[in-house]
């Protein structure tokens, strides 16, 4: 950590602030320049807080070195984790297509798609039974018994399930559930996360709308640090003064996570554009710089889809998608 | 509601399409231009979802006219609403002047720190007891114990309280705290705030990084459809590329907001800047713009706060700054 | 275009203003809801300034349905666009591979990188001339002499030159240029768009850090309106709140301009995100969306580079990227 | 200047970059890590360029010290600077109420409101005479003869004029003008910069949509750097994804730059907020924070305005504004 002392600071609170540093038992060297000081603090400086030492009046910037995440961090751990999603593999190598509808609607819509996406090559089936919406009058979801439906889905098709969870309360309905997602809007509601880390399942964490890939980790490392080291991250899209999409889809975010942590990346290329006809070109780019998995909504009905109707493919669509992702996989393989 | 058809579509398809809006009960105008077609919707379009139509393929944009929050719409409700807070009025020309630290430490801490900013100005009182922190291993409050020692400051300074619900679980623990705020993370946290729409209390709700005007009212409106209509807004900074700041403070949300709500609209110019030499002028221009009301951050040893001392105020420091606040308040009064 | 129209408008202001429209020589239907009306406006909008609209009390909103680009739509020009670059072809199924140093630093520096990208597979060489610096104290380029530098580097090994303009009167000195560039800081340097306008030359047009897709279609539209249709897009990133990127890359803009122009559209990852090993999965990315073509930085000695060295690729590594992108190109040709 | 060293640098890479610094003429100060290794680097550092030393593999992180403006940087000119615009001053406790129309339209236009924002307390006169226009075929301004009227408006007057200047070639014709005005898009026009550097006019920099309040003063400091000193900062609002406003005004800039330049700043809530009715509100919070100036537009017929009809204040509405932001100034005064 570096810590910059104000210009005109004196010595004395200088060497007030070094010993308020050393009794955390931390070292310090100090650079001493022309306009002003550098402290460099060497140890873990994980829990000497940020605020409490820039609220020192002679404190002028504080400099992390080392990230403050460390079970998430590629440099403790620099393997590939790979994480079992009820059969399905993700990570190092494994890729995941998870497909399905935005909601839950009914038997017959949840069961006809997950047969067409599984035809189509989709690892796993995705659905919303409860649903965050910005309005109170909008279409909730189906709650509970979205969930039944899912699972007759899933013992119907063999498909692993990915479904989002909007309250910690929810959790024991969530016992069959393959891989739980927490949504955008979920990324730092931290007591449910704590609570996930006290679990054993697979958890899908999507990055906010205004969330720093640092905070995404810091997110992952509040489920791990409660033990649960089965974290997919997902990039879908930021919010950005560009209007043409929902939102701007981050794809760097990949490769930088991939540098940063150990942990399986995926893109929700759906979310990010919120346009059917750019799901297709950004999921080959996503497949391109080496993502290990596409979370991809389809309907079999859009224009009567109940939400994201605008964003949903056809099963012919997915398939099409599909089938370009894996020649583009096929052709980086190896080669990033 | 306006539709605007894609160049091309066949009338079959417009006629369709309108056909489908006609079921729902309303009227619809049809404007066929050279180049595209608009369709008028008329009536109470609320429950038109607009991804539904926007899935139908020949629909371009879909727009509304009506605003989507009825409850909290000025439109609906022209006089300012006037919210009493275990005494403390805000909105209509009642102005809360909420300060404390950012979270409470210690008995000895929040009492002295309750005391000082009493007899500052203070109307009521803030301090957080659940902490959201981006990192597990920073300081996450005194939670229930926190709480208490709040309660103990109530009953010895008399002034109402302000603090943070995280875990709509913990609601129970809230019975006396007089305003539940809803910070920023959890802004839509629609579950915790369909709970809160559940109770009589009045509900401080914190604009997101990165969530619009709108959503900010769409939050409220989320209490409100469940019966509580005491909400007060909270503008707190918005994410920006800016680095000078925290945050960045955009004050033309209080004017926006006086617009098109009737709900009383506060400032945080303490997590907007987080710098505490920003707070005072910050605070002034909140002020001058008509704002109900400003949090503000105190603690009675900034350098030693557990969080965010970087931007507390002193005492001393409060009070100057609640003096030019109330001199600038009545320079404005009635002129805006 | 759509004009909302303020409740309480009274009915002889929504003829005034319906009468002004008319003299303009355009049409309207007017739809009476009962909040609000909506006047629907036919015929050629483009000279009925929105400002003067909304200066009008009675109007609320007002939405345009036709886009302002008209020579760069691909609505009157469904077929692509393909520009002769001093024998390098763009559009239309032709890729350009533009690589070279940030800028010119000596005679052998540019005539090595040009060998060197060339004999990896580059179909241009950039190279900047003049630079623009935030600071004044940056080096500033090697101006008319880097020109002549990258003009004997063309003749030397045959590679047409992109290379960017940051003052119109430095335009006599472009002439034997193939590409000129104006930058993201130029893209709304209107004037000088206009004197480009007046050339034949092709215009490689980067996107600004903080304008849309549809700002960068008008600055296209400022110089094709000008006579000269050989204009090229960049989307280079754009500045978010994201720190771990110098600037965040929009790829979906790739898609969206596939769709509203047909001018081709190239991708600039070396600016986009600052940092040398994203390079290549970002390049890989864009050709996979479907870009016609990528510009990359490439230096004999990145460690030594005056300029951009965390950016810049080696000649090696280029030679790796730019056949992993031949690759992907070939993997999803005629399937996007 | 401190430099972080990658964990893994061998120890051979880390001599040959301090030796790299030794032979700029700095001094170097090493601290080794468990981890890392962080050079202090002590010395003038603004012409060690931080791209070339990121270039270097083993360079981690690179963070300046010392601000890399030094003409516009208040530690090393404490006072106030006043500039003397034609008569007006600004700064050091002046306060510039420039006022007038988006653009120079006619005789009558401009003499009227000259007249009246006069007689309403303006002291400064603005007016387009060359606008930037995002698209090609709205209102371009009446260029010279639009400057010629701003001078006899002047004469008529007395008030002396702001106006902007869209190319360099222009000087000539501003010859009698009293402030030059920088309009946002050109903020990072380099070129244009230094040219008005060698003037000695005041030159008015309106802050870029996208750019940091650093960058803004990094363009003043290529005014001043070729010594002209007379250079006046406006914030105007940033362009940030909510989208009720035209931009977002970021007023805590004021106090930001209050603290790093001497330089007068003055606000713009005309085209910062892009609604007439918001203008007052954020005039009035502009001067309670302590800016030095104001410049609003002001139109006698806003319904027939040629451009930003909708962000203009009639003269009464103005002077409403002015008679505001007065009382707000007194009441501030000597208390920031």
């Amino acid at each position: 950590m570096i810590i910059i002392v104000k210009q005109g600071a004196q010595p004395t609170q200088v060497q007030d602030l070094i010993e308020s540093i050393h009794v955390q038992g931390l070292k310090t060297t100090v650079v001493v320049g022309t306009e002003k000081t550098i402290i460099g603090v060497i140890g873990d400086t994980r829990r000497l807080d940020d605020n409490q030492l820039l609220g020192n009046p002679i404190v002028q910037v504080v400099k992390h070195i080392s990230e403050p995440f460390k079970r998430a961090n590629r440099q403790f751990h620099p393997d590939d984790t790979v994480i079992d999603c009820g059969g399905a593999k993700i990570g190092g190598g494994h890729f995941a297509m998870v497909a399905g509808p935005c909601s839950v609607e009914s038997r017959e819509q949840i069961t006809e798609v997950a047969r067409a996406v599984k035809a189509a090559g989709a690892t796993m089936l995705r659905g919303g039974a409860f649903k965050p919406r910005t309005s109170p009058y909008d279409f909730q979801g189906l709650k509970a018994d979205g969930l039944e439906l899912l699972l007759e889905a899933k013992r119907e098709t063999g498909l692993p399930i990915v479904t989002e969870i909007m309250n910690i309360n929810h959790l024991p309905l969530f016992e069959e559930v393959d891989v739980i997602q927490v949504g955008a809007r979920s990324m730092q509601n931290f007591e449910m996360l704590k609570e996930l880390g006290r679990t054993d399942k697979p958890i899908l964490i999507k990055r906010g709308l205004a969330n720093t890939i640092k905070e995404l980790l810091m997110a992952a490392e509040y489920v791990m640090s409660g033990g649960n080291d089965n974290v997919i991250l997902c990039e879908r899209g930021i919010r950005t003064f560009e209007t043409a999409t929902r939102n701007t889809l981050d794809l760097s975010a990949v490769s930088v996570l991939h540098e940063m942590t150990h942990l399986p990346v995926i893109v929700d290329p759906s979310h990010a554009t919120g346009v059917a006809r750019y799901v297709k070109p950004m999921a080959a780019a996503a497949a391109a710089c080496g993502a290990d998995g596409l979370i991809i909504e389809v309907h079999n009905n859009p224009a009567r889809a109940l939400c994201d109707g605008a964003q949903s493919l056809t099963p012919e669509q997915f398939r099409d998608t599909a089938e370009l992702v894996a020649a583009v996989r096929a052709t980086v393989a190896g080669r990033l």
